[in-house]
């Protein structure tokens, strides 16, 4: 008998989105439910955007796919992945991203006070000058796209980011500016735990 | 003698964006020259896209996954689908997107002027109601997504989208402001062909 | 022998503010003395506003004076005025706003989560219609002055609040919109403790 | 018989501000009153921000309060608050503050133009340069507050502002974006007096 | 022997803009002479726009030409000409513009208090419901042209407008966008007189 | 017998514009006609400006004096004006001057691509450093006209354009803002012809 018999299925929470119905976890496509019991098992609890997006299993897949190739094909380190995802959801407004991705970057740069700096305005935050850039730049590419030019290129390779490390902040600043409308259309709510993990 | 070896190679070109390199074909995974190959049979020519999103093949994967997704999993029409990439690379300034998806609706919209309204300004194309609905909650949240509400998608049903095509909006929308940052921050040019493409 | 004597002095941080150098509570006149020793005995430590604001008695004095007519005579409740705080805060972008009024109006409000959203976004918060009215105003009469007109009072007369409260919802907003500034070109940074109070 | 006895009562206009109603001066608390007559004698007339803020006199001491110590206490010269008030004023579009402290502005600086350069566009005063420098900070502050940097305290030293006149200029700018809002949400006019007094 | 022989030619204020220099009267094509005298007898000072634009005697004629058409053959009064251009000029900060139509719209809508008014914020002006419309249209028309649609020209009839005036509104919004840009670029200083004329 | 007896009157398109009626051109007076049959014959067709501000003949001939003025007494090349026109009307979002003069700056600057990236986004366009630091200009001068100082002329003095070129910029600039808003109000539409005019 295999230990994932006794594990209980993952439940997939009614009010991790306002605007659409969310799917019961039973009635998903087999990968869908690979990735959420190992997402769950993983955070233990279900993040609310895997619920969220299962109303729509195509888009499901094609979110987290560029979402892993962002996570694990890139230049950059983890922490610095989820500071620019704080730093833009935070110009954005996005309360699931401010609030999950405030918990990953308080994870992941070890820092409780990391978050609410970002969410804040992040030339507040206690971060290196190379990081700073490197967020100048990502919030510049999120609010005034049309006036990002080579000069802020030039200041990232300054900074000692290597070419594909321009490319990967430019791709994670992107990625948020779409994800940050999709989960603001659907009124995805974070899950509690999300507003409290990582701040002892 | 197979007829793969009478085809000349597709050849991406090296000015296909200003910030990064071009790889050459002959050195793509196999999966990727594959669609490029493709891609290039469909249009006659190599779409710059193709060409700059080479430079990483794991974002090309995850790029071009997450478009088939939209285009091919939807609710709504193709030349719909268009209709919002336009006004929404419009509003965002955004060159490549512009010119590349303003043939695009021209041709899926059998139209040869909208692409020019709707990169002016949306509100003077000549579109029915129900589109003139759906590109106003599409540029609302490109613009200002922290105001997009329930009265929103209420009003996309009483145009008569369905609950899926009202997901497929939001999702198309959010996904341009990814492509069109994207672009922007790496110089993509469009190719030449585009800016004529189903003018006559 | 009085109990004060055992007390030990409050400690002002020297980093409770980047930007200003912050005094030796020692050397301060006995009436900033006496509130911030009161303030400590509260909070269970000097939250830095005090510190910072120590730097001038006499805007000290007058800037707690006005905070203390507005939450002491008042048609509003003291949940109320955080929620106002907390919104006008976010939309300003101000780091120790958001953090130290977002403790308190978790714990006025008895909701640990509300500051979260109020931070990211008022229209995400689970609030009663009347206070979104409440922060509708607010909010715009932070962000687009010129555009408060008769309409909008009107709308709160009409969510139920009397023409005492209109006043008190305008002064609370505009104070903040003074407290913002001042703690954002001074530097100020919350307590550590004020990111985790209330949250449990 | 008393010097007191001869003068006739100040009189509250009516019409000092739009959207509450005015209280008579005899229904004032002493305090305020005597603070009205010192103003009207001064003036020669009652400033109607005098009889606005006498709707809630613990406002009204607390705004005069704050008022004064930015006035009294401070390391800047007279003219030189007034001309931030107005820049300030001009950015927010507040017509009592434009007017009332225009005259102001023409009266300390002993310049019947200046007041109307600054509303319109403080880089359009005939002003020197550590003014232009004081100015440019106060209207950053007031726009676009994110954006303060340590940069800009240090365009001020270098301008020979000391570290409490940079304190000073942040709490007149904060101060004036206080009462700038408190102004246009009542409704306040300026009397008639302001619009022509120091323009000869 | 001639009455002109006896009038002092019209002197050009050499301080009439900051950026170009001001020609001399006597070097003038005979058609801006005549103009000028016209002018300065009417005023009885010279306005510094006919001093500025004397340095391209073509601008000059066709800069007249259609301000002259404006006002001579219109469906609008005079006064409220001029109330739209102060409105325009005040949301654009035109120094030259706010102070000598200031002066206009006083004398033309024999109102003290008006252009104060007008420049601080349109929607503080006493003026009728009509005109609020009409300041309603030429301010969008000035800020968000892009968002002006068929309900704007329904308001303006619905206020009483005929159809020629709607076109007379949107001409005169139009103008003093390029009036106001062509004063700010060449920094042009409203003579003295016009702070004061019209304010008794 | 004449060659005009040959000649087909011009037509003037009924739906050269939305919002107003467009005169029948036998009713014109002589010098409309006279100017419609030249241009007509210049270009192939009856561009729709000239249909729709046949509306108000006084306004025609001022639009066109002034736009005579610019085009004919100038500092600046054709095709640096048509340019200038192009990305401000880009950034003003005006469908018909993009289109219009879109095919213009084709044909004058003899490039079937630049249209396209001005209007889109000026910084992207094949462009000169000159031509870039005059587009800069101009659309600060569009955009955020208050900020236009001193060091902009300076900038574009540096680029090598004469004095006189930059009053010239500057005039070019400022009439298209009128021109884009006049188009915009009137629901101006370009003709057909106009959307594929030097793309070959």
């Amino acid at each position: 008998m295999s230990e994932m018999d006794d594990d209980p299925e993952p439940e997939l929470r009614a009010d991790a989105m306002e605007r659409f119905p969310v799917p019961d976890y039973g009635d998903l496509p087999e990968d869908l439910r690979e990735r959420i019991v190992e997402e769950t098992e993983r955070a233990g609890f279900t993040p609310n955007v895997f619920s969220a997006l299962s109303y729509k299993p195509s888009h499901f897949r094609a979110f987290f796919a560029y979402h892993d190739a962002l996570v694990e094909d890139t230049a950059l380190e983890r922490e610095e992945i989820e500071m620019i995802v704080v730093a833009v959801s935070g110009v954005n407004h996005c309360y699931y991203c401010n609030v999950a991705h405030g918990a990953l970057v308080r994870i992941y740069a070890d820092d409780p006070l990391l978050a609410d700096q970002l969410v804040a305005n992040y030339r507040t935050a206690d971060i290196n000058d190379a990081h700073r850039t490197m967020l100048d730049v990502a919030v510049k590419l999120t609010e005034r796209p049309t006036e990002v030019e080579e000069a802020d290129l030039e200041a990232l390779r300054e900074a000692g980011f290597s070419e594909e490390a321009l490319w990967d902040i430019a791709s994670v600043t992107a990625f948020y500016n779409l994800s940050n409308r999709l989960a603001m259309f659907a009124g995805m709510r974070p899950n509690d735990e999300f507003h409290t993990l990582g701040r002892e």
